[in-house]
């Protein structure tokens, strides 16, 4: 397992961004335990956000994800999302979503061995970057064949048409509209996962697989209901699951493992 | 000397954030030199900004800073600017001066041994952390003895009061607008250097000791020229430097060692 | 929580090295999850030492101590020990006991606001960690209230007097005497916690609070009971814990958090 | 240009270890200069070794290896030389020489976009790291199409045949025996550069370019003079260079510009 650390000029930033990487293309050699042979194949890559507050060392540091890297032999990118839910800010020239969606994915995969197949690459986060990972995995719904949403921040159900004053108590309708733009265009926009999933149904293109998980006791539970009545009322594939647990790392640790293992067992057919 | 990589989560950035820090609290032991005593005294420090496009690598990376921070007995940090001019935004919450000019100066004497004093506590930066670092020493001038400006970025003087449609190459109306606010509001606000100067002179406050210097071929030549005739005609001590040199490694690499011997031989007295 | 990279020279190791920290001065702010005050008094600090063929990265990226940090208001210091049971190497001049033992204590408490009180200063570590703990622990028993020792390499059992030819499909008799020393004569040396035990029960000093920790399936299960049999035999005071578990991370994940548990409830009393 | 920290599990060295690497897979974008467009073929690659009491953060942080590796479009990657001059410590199982000459290569080539062939991959380094770069550079021939050696302590020379009670000032005896093993069987060894010169010759094979130089008052010039008396001797091609100067990094900052100058200009042909 390399663990890497990458700080490099991205254009879509048009600044020095760091992220965090797990490169399972080596193993460790614990005494007591046989050593595995390693496949050389290309590996699989999956696009891991944080959520809000965090940055590019949450899941490394919170979670035991290098474990599972391993384990699942998958390389796993963490980027640092800014409080800026990966949508893009074009006015600042901060493209949260082109970099996270699309930049990172093609210099990963120039800079390391990594599978340039679909179905070799996932996104996934948690709160703010569980949204990230559904808005982008469906905006860019081209390079991903699956989605990992744990305990999703779905903000659009709870702000879009929001009124000056508008606070939810982490944040206010000026933070809202600095981030998602103007609100009331909000509905129907790209940064409505909704509407993402219906433009990607008809236009004919794949949808990716999509996993998601939420605690009973997360304050962000009714719009992790909502999207997966929504996707449920829309046939598309959906796994989803609740558990007792509120919204923090010892319910995003036990299942990014789960989420990992669906991952395994429904790896995307070729297509 | 320790080279420190800090991640913490900064209030005034609402989110995790990454620093560099050189703190020469020991020193290396080369052959063929003679080891030199440490001085225990709490260590005078420079905060150290990078220009657009960087982070804080570049300081490190590109320039000879850290045998610099060793030779004279200097603590250096360096934030990330993130392409905001180390001025608030405070829609989205990322207040850049506030964290620069404030919460980092508190946070490095809380975690390190530092000297309180203000005649040990310095900023300095080139480009657009050159204008950084003279709006936040002078508006935090409180806590800054010095101020050292390379190359400074004074965009004020370039940007009040333009229109939409402004452009100047490098970044247009939009992202102008974005970082600084309502242009036509900038003249005199706490963003424009002069403003900051005459009202630091009608309180009586100190003023820091100010450094600047500009290559001769920079493009910036001028917004530098002209803040160092107002400092002139205002009477407030300035020391100025040009020499042939464009924006790049080798101008900043020269001025940052001739910026900390000024530094050394102009310690601002007791007061 | 600080999450800390440093690099600095070490005298007991003439070079440069690398150390990660976990210094929880400041707290998080997770939406949802109240804001705790923090206790502004120095930090007690563990010193926590990694296996066989890992480094400073393990302990960080394998378990949650992050979050244990941030939970038991301890500042965490990860060295690296380099395969080398953090002993003593007086002919090569890397003296990694004198380092994790002596310097790093003093070194850290030199750069962090930690306290320097014995009782709020602790080690630990696991395999080949675990018997650096110990050793350390009791070989600079002034510095340390207490000692953290899971699934403990306690190898001086095994290898003391070892034949050439030696080997216990680990390492063998070349490793071991390269490593520590002439191994006829490591009975009774510093390299023997018995004997460690023995010199301060002599000397009527203090030994510090004892955690000893391993899984019923793990290969070093014999040599803890027996260094746990000793110090009963020996009316030395120690929390001794089995359960089922091998040689890996989920026992050792498991292990630190009810060892920090026990820190906090078994904090020794003042002096 | 992508700057990357490593860490990862080498079977030379049985354990997890950490360089550091430049990568110039994309440009930076600095205002007021225009953009390159990057050549997509695979990168020539350097392996530089830091010198006694330094790691794998020397070069980076001391030179402005940083903007040479964009300038030249080639590839820097940083180990750590831990004092053990670059050669194998077969006893304790860390096979520094073939961790930097064989594992090293390959397993950078296997992350990374490099070119494999022998003429793009160089080996350089100062001081201890000199040595380390003339040595595993001519051990490890068939890899490297050229070797820069700053400041080269090439200590055989000095060292070998010493007997018990000898010191250079830096180190003894028991230091050199622990690093170089039986010094009366040093000379004609595998650690013995002319012997390793001799070697190739012998055989045939190709030797890599040779660059050295050192400062005219450096500590260390006679056995650089030495060494390239010998390669002119034997008629081995070198370029060998000596300047006013010390053993320092001034030095090392200006002739690392020149080595690369050098390579860049003195392209093996390919073969």
């Amino acid at each position: 397992m390399a663990t890497v650390q990458v700080n490099f000029f991205s254009k879509s930033m048009r600044r020095e961004v760091s992220f965090n990487a797990l490169l399972p293309v080596d193993l460790p050699v614990i005494p007591g335990q046989s050593e595995t042979a390693i496949q050389q194949q290309p590996l699989k890559s999956l696009y891991l956000l944080n959520g809000y507050s965090g940055n590019q060392w949450d899941w490394i540091t919170f979670t035991r994800i290098r474990e599972l890297a391993d384990r699942y032999r998958i390389a796993v990118f963490m980027p640092a999302g800014e409080n800026h839910f990966y949508v893009d800010d074009e006015d600042k020239g901060e493209l949260y979503g082109q970099y996270v969606g699309q930049e990172l994915v093609a210099f990963t995969r120039e800079l390391f061995p990594l599978s340039t197949r679909r179905e070799h690459t996932f996104i996934g986060g948690l709160s703010m970057g569980g949204y990230g990972a559904i808005r982008n995995g469906l905006k860019y719904a081209e390079h991903f064949g699956g989605i990992i949403a744990l305990s999703s921040a779905i903000l659009p159900y709870k702000i879009a048409n929001a009124e000056p004053g508008y606070s939810d108590g982490i944040a206010d309708y000026k933070y809202f509209t600095r981030v998602f733009g103007d609100l009331s265009k909000l509905e129907g926009s790209d940064k409505d996962p909704e509407a993402l999933v219906m433009q990607l149904k008809e236009s004919g293109a794949l949808i990716p697989n999509i996993y998601m998980a939420c605690g009973t006791e997360d304050f962000l539970l009714d719009v992790n209901q909502r999207f997966r009545d929504f996707l449920l009322r829309e046939h598309v594939p959906v796994t989803y699951t609740e558990s007792a647990g509120v919204h923090n790392w010892d319910f995003w640790n036990d299942y990014i493992t789960l989420a990992l293992d669906w991952l395994a067992s429904n790896e995307p057919s070729e297509q």
